[in-house]
């Protein structure tokens, strides 16, 4: 019903040459997704991703006022990225609804794997450093989780609506018991180096909604 | 059956007054305990400790060969204060098994708020800032988790004996998916200053187990 092009649409080649300084924006917001995936926000130096995305200082403070700011603005990243994440898995209507939830969780420990299991969740660790964080990361955070949850309680409520689990459960409540103990999983499977806690949770917490 | 003096038949009356240095390792530790499970590893310095416990950096380097060292002495004195905090509770015989569950989780939350919630646990916080840390943490921290899922599997244990959780569950498997939502609880309180997520866990998996 559109004439909108989709990205399906547009001619194949390369895509448009980005500006340089957006590029730089780009590599700094990725560099700086890994490392702090990896070690955190206490540990980790500005001059660290900037040797890592090989950008001049200067860009750096194009773009970011300071630290502080490069790590919320790294928060933002990494709610867009894991809000489509989600969309991709909840909102797949070729797959149930219980069905949906464990594709994500499987396909998170494969993304785990393909690091051998050194990053975790960038809200996990800047939630779990919160006592030696500026205070504006904590209604952040936890506003990235309250929309995780909702996203999942979404999916819940369907499965519900389908049957696969049970009417007395609460959509609401299952998602934020789910993300408590999923974050709690990501830190262990990262403590390990193995999948073992992300299988361990998932299968305790299929066994809770479907009981 | 014995003769050893117990704690309890020791004339009652003033302590006897421990050598200053012991004293000062002790305020060392104490300190580290309070910052390291308010902060991380990363994000505290030597010095920041050495001037909150009022100690002379000398005394520092009596005890503790490097930070790496103090860390992994704290998570030692951490494990040992947590082991007797959990027989405390778990082998209340007092107490059916699942309340004894409880009774540790109801404990657990009111430390917390003593402090209001900003303080977290040492292995937890290390755990998630594995990446940043030296190796040796690794097992260590990891020791730490299984010896207290140990200790919580034989009070599940003992609730199946008892009748109290169904015979279908495996005590090891429910330990150590309490100790993997646990942590991810404990984190989540931290960062929205709240119980709420140490009561939503606790009434899921008193529901799982009791299902």
């Amino acid at each position: 019903m559109s004439s909108q092009p989709t990205p399906d649409s547009r001619p194949r080649g390369r895509p448009r040459k980005a500006p340089a300084e957006a590029e730089a924006r780009r590599r700094l917001i990725r560099t700086g997704l890994i490392h702090l995936t990896e070690k955190g926000y206490s540990a980790v130096g500005i001059d660290q991703v900037l040797r890592d995305a090989d950008v001049p200082k200067g860009s750096f403070y194009h773009y970011f006022r300071s630290k502080e700011d490069f790590g919320l603005q790294l928060v933002d990243a990494y709610h867009d990225y894991f809000a489509a994440k989600l969309d991709h898995w909840f909102l797949n209507e070729t797959l149930a609804p219980v069905m949906r939830l464990k594709e994500f969780m499987r396909d998170a420990e494969a993304g785990m794997a393909r690091h051998q299991f050194a990053r975790g969740c960038l809200v996990g660790n800047l939630g779990q450093e919160m006592g030696a964080l500026p205070e504006p990361f904590r209604a952040r955070l936890s506003g990235v989780l309250e929309d995780w949850q909702r996203r999942t309680a979404t999916c819940l409520g369907q499965a519900r609506e389908s049957g696969e689990i049970a009417p007395h459960h609460d959509p609401a409540a299952l998602a934020a018991f789910f993300w408590i103990g999923w974050e709690g999983a990501v830190l262990r499977a990262k403590l390990d180096r193995s999948p073992e806690a992300l299988r361990r949770f998932a299968d305790g917490f299929i066994t809770l909604i479907e009981g």
